[in-house]
């Protein structure tokens, strides 16, 4: 009833290039890099059982079936075969790719490819201020070009994306730090930082989102677990500069981004939580989600990485969970059709296509 | 199945006397200030689809017209004769109304008249401390003053409401301030404030709080999306003194809020996140407040400021909830269905009846 | 369709083993010491109601009959026979049971023996520490009869609790304190202490997890409505140290505790809340833990105590609640049968025999 044709995946990394064994396969399906508990598998968890459920018939296997008969048919048709068949079959029409800490993951021009889809850049900013750092040789010299490689960046990136930042002091101190302050952050950091070594610094953080929002690029910002109440202080300094936020990963506050979606005019919230990770749950956490917040500052994303079954998974789930949501509202009468459809193409690509500046769909 | 004949809306504003265009009235469907994001609308929420679901039949008009036919049909019939309609179709029959700062909206009486219903005033803190601050001469006039303004208020007014007092360092110390902190922090703030500055100073909105509580009159404390758990000291505080506590608007905390309800006989929980912002998914917030609550704790409110929209829409979305939650609890047989009429009641009016001291319905 | 034959009950109390009048019976229905507001009752929540849904049938009377005729059924069979009717009746086919402040409830031998099932001893950390300074005669005294009962205790105790751990500072500091640390610690609180009185030093208290910690023994901390987020740093410093943890009764947090699950391979999460206090909502609230704790990692509790009404009720919300869940997504396709049946399986027992090492069921 609801239909959802194309989607536009705001947040997801590449995928592997190598053949998988049951094991990396496996831990691939939780996001942190703890093995699971002795006893007990990634299998069992809402991503295992749907990517159960989803990816074996795109193999031509029968859901569910045992993962080790799933792996078996994977390495037969072989990486690239694989990912082919799952990411064409997601309906994801355009990819926005974190091409942060990559392993050997596919970049957006290949993972485009594969999915015969359009791919745009996401640029990391701790990372982009790493490799300033190791390239710089004086404090000036390293202020100087992070400025110009950020505004760089901006040139040919979608939009920015912090992990750290939230983390990293933007709740206590919501302004831009000074220059002077600035100056000697930078020079604390970069004495005793060896080769590599990543942004911990909570000045030189502040300093980066502020150098990223001068630019006008929307700019995401990891939420996970924290309370994004905390993040009310930004959203309040950054409000009227002209540059768009994106609250991402927020569970179990995702009411709370939602909240400040509905709050600040610039704020946006990242549908990414739904789909991730909650698996049968999917419609349930949507319409949470889909309380306070304005339907036109909500964006899908797949946060998948390393499978593209995460990415076929994750398409699969939201389409199902915004038919349910949506589709229950109509026949009880709440919302018209006509508008659960619009809301349903502002949710899928719509929002993203607006905040992102990307164009109508094709 | 589950009815709810009559109302008692214990927390609201007044309406706006004035014809409204599509703008005007699209900005009042959002609670803050800011306008909506660009290339979005406020009728793109819950309440913007519950305000078209549920009152253009009022107006004779199909549900879900578009928002342009309806504010013609508005302005047809005068914003007289709406408020008239819309406020008798809502079933509420006692509206407790918060006379704060009230641009030209209409008061307690002229609202009950519109609705032909029993009307009361709730008295707001910190206008009734800046208007005894805009008249008084020297710190210990002001105190005595405020003191007599509290009481005086407490003899007609039906509640106390405070917006500052959670954020403004409630949580942090909950005890009264000593007679000493009060007057210093008294003559800072009045040395310092212009005429009709409001009340900031954390010492002088404790005091105010612990004043109102000395009246025994409810007291009203606004939480919106801050941590009720922070208010856990202040409930242990103001135990047994005799004076009801109603926490106001908690959302996204509203289970916590439902906690505090059940771990403190004198605190009780405002159900008006429910219905004032979630449209579609009332039903699903409702039944969260009723986990832990006991059901004699727990009071509807509209919430509603500036259309009357907004009072029938929050009556008519809070009905439906309450019969879908309590209807599928009797038919699974979880519940008898004599006892959730019974609870139906106490939520609608009855527990609002017994904390404010209404008398049964007529 | 989803069957639990047996269930493994990882945190409960004992029960009173004297007749008991409405009133008294009330009180038991809540947690806490403060009597129900004036005008209420404790029938009047989700707990009064699902004990006179579920338990009246059991004594051969209607369910949903007012509570004067319940307690009179009760009185007319006795404390004994009530007891052994409700508990054999539950399903509970082994108890994990607190024996910290017991009042005159049942010990485990008592409970297993009435319940016709398995009973193990939970040993309470406070408790204990209490008990060994009763007896210890100096500082260094104290803190060596300390290790030796938490050791002594755990070659037969199943497990460790601890009530105030959690909001004794364990946000603040997760590491060990350092010997000196304690010394002074323990010094100072043994001279202000009275006989009996109860262990309130920060220091102290993360001491004795600490030592908990280090006999291997699963360790439960009580989270309640704190925000389980404050113990990642704990979970982060006992990391594979061989010590499972499990985090009891968090609500409204409890989707946190599950997330915490998922992050850390030991950290376990409790269903406590779903079926303890929530009644017609316990589907609702165990699916937020089916969001994204992995399902090896949540154990079924009734948290009864007092009242054997509360450990059938448990058993019953608990079972209907996973029936319900596991059996939709199934419906949906989401789940296989066969994987909702293996799943049940472990939350109801499999989990808890694996984490407490109780052997498989008989």
């Amino acid at each position: 009833m609801i239909d959802t044709p194309s989607l536009v995946d705001h947040y997801c990394h590449g995928v592997l290039r190598t053949e998988l064994g049951l094991g990396t396969f496996e831990r691939h399906l939780a996001p942190g890099s703890a093995p699971p508990a002795t006893g007990t598998t990634f299998f069992d968890t809402q991503t295992g059982f749907a990517v159960r459920r989803w990816c074996p018939p795109l193999l031509g296997l029968e859901a569910h079936c045992p993962p080790a008969r799933y792996l078996a048919r994977r390495r037969e048709l072989g990486v690239l075969e694989t990912g082919r068949r799952l990411l064409r079959a997601s309906g994801i029409a355009a990819y926005l790719v974190d091409t942060g800490p990559s392993g050997d993951l596919t970049g957006p021009a290949e993972l485009g490819a594969t999915g015969d889809a359009a791919a745009h850049e996401i640029v990391r900013l701790e990372l982009l201020a790493r490799q300033v750092a190791d390239t710089s040789g004086t404090v000036d010299g390293f202020l100087a070009n992070l400025a110009e490689a950020v505004h760089g960046a901006a040139a040919c990136a979608v939009a920015f994306t912090s992990v750290a930042g939230v983390r990293g002091g933007l709740a206590a101190v919501p302004e831009p730090p000074g220059p002077g302050e600035v100056r000697g952050a930078a020079g604390r950091w970069l004495a005793r930082r060896a080769a590599g070594g990543a942004v911990d610094d909570p000045v030189l953080l502040r300093h980066l989102l502020w150098v990223a929002v001068g630019t006008g690029r929307p700019l995401q910002l990891h939420v996970g677990d924290r309370d994004p109440g905390a993040l009310a202080g930004f959203a309040a300094a950054t409000s009227g500069l002209g540059t768009d936020l994106v609250l991402l990963h927020a569970y179990p506050h995702h009411r709370h981004a939602a909240r400040l979606a509905a709050d600040f005019p610039h704020v946006h919230a990242d549908l990414g939580p739904v789909v991730a990770r909650t698996g049968a749950r999917a419609a349930a956490v949507l319409a949470e989600f889909l309380e306070l917040a304005p339907f036109g500052k909500l964006l899908f994303s797949s946060r998948a990485r390393g499978l593209p079954e995460l990415h076929v998974v994750a398409a699969s789930v939201f389409r199902g969970a915004l038919a349910r949501v949506l589709g229950e509202w109509v026949a009880d009468g709440a919302w018209s059709r006509t508008d659960a459809r619009r809301v349903a193409g502002l949710l899928a690509e719509g929002n993203a296509r607006r905040v992102y500046g990307l164009g109508a769909a094709a």
